[in-house]
């Protein structure tokens, strides 16, 4: 029995496609999904997996070295190594966040640093696999002339660097004057065709849509309607267990904004223990920005769910009011004993400070899941000897504007707690001496 | 025999401290080197060391996963595992530079991707065995209240986060109004103590040298003098070519501005020679902006070398005019075979916009170092054959500025052959398909 994974419709199972075929929802307009022949995996224990996924960890072979390809007949494992386009994703520090952890008591607290990664997010994860299969496509003789994405941020930087790594075109479409050039400096440095247009986000959504409807546009689609991403993105889970040398921690606390994170990070657990990889399952936090809170506020209310309008957040990566992968998720939380917790703005800018503070360096995503985490330990829902993991999304170098207005006190509607401004003294060695005195006691 | 390192004086190996001392000239008023034990490192044979290192790379026991202390007998063999400072530090990707490097005819180009760490630096794996000997101080008793730098860029990032995570407080000298708070941000973050003096950068080292000279000070120096540094950094070419399994690229090409890290590469290299790992040197190319070269200079005159005035670079880290380390580079580039080579500001910058093109994400550094390289393609220096790793020494996100201003047209001086704007447009598919057919043909 070989390894294999296709395309499934969501409502009838039976409704399969080749991952290399282009094609997006299923005939009743669906999400399709990743699904794999659990029985060849089966073939072999879960003492031979580890083994297996612990020889080829961060080592030299092609491409098992990556994170994710480590994993590969988890991902998508009839694709050749000569198409895999990788750029040793995963793999990244689980730093032990012991200074914050005592600070806001908890005693085992781990911060999965998924942003120290080629293009700075945990969006490389997901692209490696789609931008890989994409190559697969093309190497069968497919006529693609190019990959296109609708995103302001993350999305458009790994796929515009993995197009460029694999030699492959990318498009990335943004609505004009609503995204600063500091915001599209990645895809415009690794050449893609960065087009802004006359419109708004979901403009540019029903344009890149229209775009790549017809099969003979030649134009692939990478949005987050695409599943080939969650098979890399799932890879989180899995790694950190992995990382703690395959125990389950007992809570990760995830940011979610289009859901389909918390889903993979779902997907991949469900996997370990359907292997008999691990006997327990985390409990999942999916931690909102309280100003684009639709899945807190469904959590609330009987998991009912209504689309919002998402108020403008730091945490602009998550700015979503209507997730395309709403349902997804409910379905993972409800079933890993889930909580949804949300985060003020200025929670979420006082979490990421008190994180930088002893160490860590926090996007404004990671500040929110962390936020919820303090909430957390507050009303003792996380106790003090749990072991919790957060999982940072994206590097905190991506977000010096935020971190700079906060220290300056220039943040719109917070309060700059723990801002550390740097101090104007003349070159006076004895009025230096007094400051330092002051400050260290 | 047990595995030791001391300090020694650069003109009397008799004149020795230990690691922990808190002592940073010799009684000359010399330089002083970490020393190892060769005798005790020579008691594993070169095969036994490969299998330790490999053993260890990347792994869960604690300290050893870090590319720096998986290394640790080699590097700071006496100081005990609960004082040691890490966050993962190495382990970096090696970037095979395919598209780049048939673009300017090397068939085998590598980019060692080392601002893909903690700090976005490879400043990190330096930083980690100072702040890590500066633990074990305190826990010897030693009357340390703080780590001091006078630096504006990846060196206080470094010291901040390292001292952040170790609970150790920091101090960060700079020239008020010269630093921008954007470069400063991550010491700030950090909650380093950051004085901003009414000098210039010369300025704020005369203050930091005369606040740290007093031993009862409590005020332990971090700048370059301090060679705990060079026992992290020269990790560097160890895990290269423990990444190519053990084998030898035919160049290393590293920026060069205060020289430690030249001299680092050297002194890794030539330790694993010594010690059986090797059985031929690389060739090393330090690679310097046209703006700040007194290296290329005293190269072109025989090794005749003088101090200049560096001129302001977009390569911002390595603009130095009279290198702390020029004996040490020198010494280390005449063992090597080396050659030193230049980059102009328009070199540098377009360079650094083919590699991103490509896949890569280079920071101007890097574009120097890239630059120095395709220049030394063009005149057959480095051959089509050769095996080339380009040291990529901090990560593109941290000059997002440097990027935007190239592909605006606005680096001053440069003209941005290959910019990469983005094009506007109404929300009109067929002008978006024009647009897309033009350019993909």
């Amino acid at each position: 029995m070989n390894y294999s994974a296709w395309f499934a419709a969501q409502d009838d199972p039976n409704e399969r496609y080749p991952l290399t075929e282009v094609v997006y929802y299923s005939k009743s307009g669906g999400l399709l999904e990743v699904q794999h022949n659990m029985d060849a995996l089966r073939q072999r224990s879960a003492a031979e997996w580890k083994q297996l996924f612990e020889g080829r960890w961060m080592r030299t072979s092609w491409p098992y070295g990556s994170g994710v390809w480590g994993k590969k007949e988890w991902v998508c494992p009839e694709i050749e190594d000569k198409n895999i386009v990788s750029m040793f994703e995963g793999g990244s520090n689980l730093f032990w966040a012991d200074r914050l952890g005592q600070e806001i008591g908890v005693d085992d607290l781990w911060i999965k640093m998924c942003g120290n990664s080629h293009t700075g997010s945990f969006k490389d994860l997901g692209m490696t696999v789609l931008v890989s299969v994409v190559k697969q496509m093309i190497s069968d003789g497919k006529p693609i002339r190019a990959v296109a994405c609708a995103s302001t941020g993350d999305t458009s930087a790994a796929l515009a660097a993995y197009g460029a790594a694999a030699g492959i075109p990318t498009i990335v479409f943004l609505p004009k004057g609503k995204v600063s050039i500091a915001q599209l400096v990645q895809p415009v440095a690794h050449g893609a065709l960065v087009l802004a247009l006359d419109t708004d986000f979901d403009g540019c959504m029903r344009v890149v849509r229209d775009v790549t409807s017809h099969p003979d546009s030649g134009i692939y689609l990478a949005n987050s309607l695409n599943s080939l991403r969650v098979e890399g993105q799932k890879t989180v889970g899995i790694e950190i267990v992995q990382q703690f040398d395959w125990d389950v921690p007992d809570w990760i606390i995830i940011p979610g904004g289009n859901l389909g994170n918390t889903f993979a990070l779902g997907k991949g657990m469900q996997m370990m223990y359907d292997l008999g990889m691990i006997n327990r399952l985390p409990r999942i936090v999916c931690a909102q920005a309280e100003r684009a809170n639709p899945l807190y506020r469904a959590y609330c209310n009987n998991w009912n769910y209504e689309p919002i309008a998402a108020q403008s957040t730091a945490a602009s990566a998550i700015q979503i009011g209507d997730p395309v992968s709403i349902r997804r998720a409910i379905s993972t939380l409800t079933h890993f004993n889930g909580v949804v917790e949300q985060a003020s703005e200025q929670e979420l800018a006082d979490a990421a400070a008190r994180a930088d503070r002893t160490g860590a360096y926090a996007c404004p995503h990671t500040g929110v899941a962390l936020a919820a985490l303090i909430k957390l330990v507050k009303r003792g829902e996380i106790k003090k000897s749990d072991r919790v993991v957060v999982i940072s999304t994206a590097h905190g170098l991506k977000f010096s504007r935020f971190k700079v207005d906060y220290h300056e006190g220039a943040l719109a509607g917070v309060q700059s707690n723990f801002a550390n401004p740097p101090i104007e003294l003349p070159a006076d060695v004895d009025a230096v001496r007094r400051v330092i005195a002051e400050r260290m006691g």
